[in-house]
């Protein structure tokens, strides 16, 4: 670190302090940006400082989006009557990539954990609750994780939205396509034996 | 990388341009400058903007610096009468390291390549030869790679100081430390044979 001058440094050191980012990789990316085009680090530069100025959640499925309202709640080819619940954006644009969704999302932010201290205020279900009750949802597909607070999240949802007349679904779990019954967990086989499906 | 705003899509453009970076890794890195502290993002972006601008070529040594002259060479601890010419930057950081060595350095910026059309006058020669010429330098080590280029540029500054009277000396090839004899290759080997010295 200090062979270089602080200006490279700087570089390392907010590189480094990246996930994933060691020292010597980030030596290697300073170096990199050093020698690249005027353009390219200061397009670099300008797009950090704006990502989080920029970046917002939608007001109504709280989505990370660039305006008020996101892509996915403004495209009007999409089912508003379909409506799936996800822990993080990430997930989200997991099954957005699947390509096998075509419905709105609810994004909580969180999942409910006693031990952490959080609750249903925590994690926008009174949000949810809205939009279960003004009439145009037909079903929610609960796509929170299969960890204890995942699952734990999504019966609690399914409880709160009981009262709605909406048909509440819980994304599958089983063995994955490709994988190997003898290698698959017991807990998974398990809940893939119970939730076998009529071919 | 359409699942995303676009706020956070050129974070991701940036960062997948730097070498190794994917647009995978990207991503996760996207999202984690996303969640860090404000002051974390617009540091790191200063940095970048900053790197290219304030970084210096120092008009001694030409070594990376923040100043006209760099750290090593307004270092009076350092001996002045020993010179190390190396072909980059990352090559006077290696040597610093190793912590070997407290003389100054030359770097070329470049190697001789023909082929490529880089003569002596694009590798900083002339201004090696003006710091042989002004007699306070006893030796110069030449420790550019071992490639053919690396070779033939340290024959080339060998022969173009020869009218000075200063030590030339070319860094040890041989075998790598912890390396085992039969691995090695017989290029060098052959070298290490050659420059055997006397314990």
């Amino acid at each position: 670190m200090n062979y270089y001058p602080v200006s490279i440094r700087n570089v390392i050191k907010g590189l480094s302090k990246l996930p994933g980012i060691g020292e010597k990789t980030a030596e290697r990316l300073a170096m990199h940006i050093l020698r690249a085009p005027n353009d390219e680090a200061l397009k670099l530069s300008r797009s950090i400082a704006e990502l989080k100025e920029k970046t917002k959640l939608c007001t109504k499925c709280f989505a990370l989006s660039d305006g008020d309202i996101c892509d996915i709640c403004s495209d009007p080819s999409r089912d508003r009557g379909l409506l799936c619940v996800v822990e993080q954006p990430a997930e989200m644009v997991a099954i957005e990539k699947s390509g096998a969704y075509n419905g709105l999302y609810h994004i909580l932010q969180g999942l409910l954990s006693p031990v952490e201290g959080i609750g249903p205020k925590d994690i926008r279900i009174d949000e949810l609750r809205s939009r279960a009750a003004d009439g145009r949802i037909r079903e929610i597909v609960i796509a929170t994780g299969t960890s204890v607070e995942g699952e734990s999240t999504a019966s609690y949802i399914a409880e709160a939205m009981a009262q709605y007349r909406i048909k509440i679904t819980r994304i599958a779990s089983g063995v994955p396509i490709g994988g190997d019954l003898k290698y698959v967990d017991q807990i998974t086989l398990r809940r893939a034996m119970e939730t076998r499906y009529v071919l």
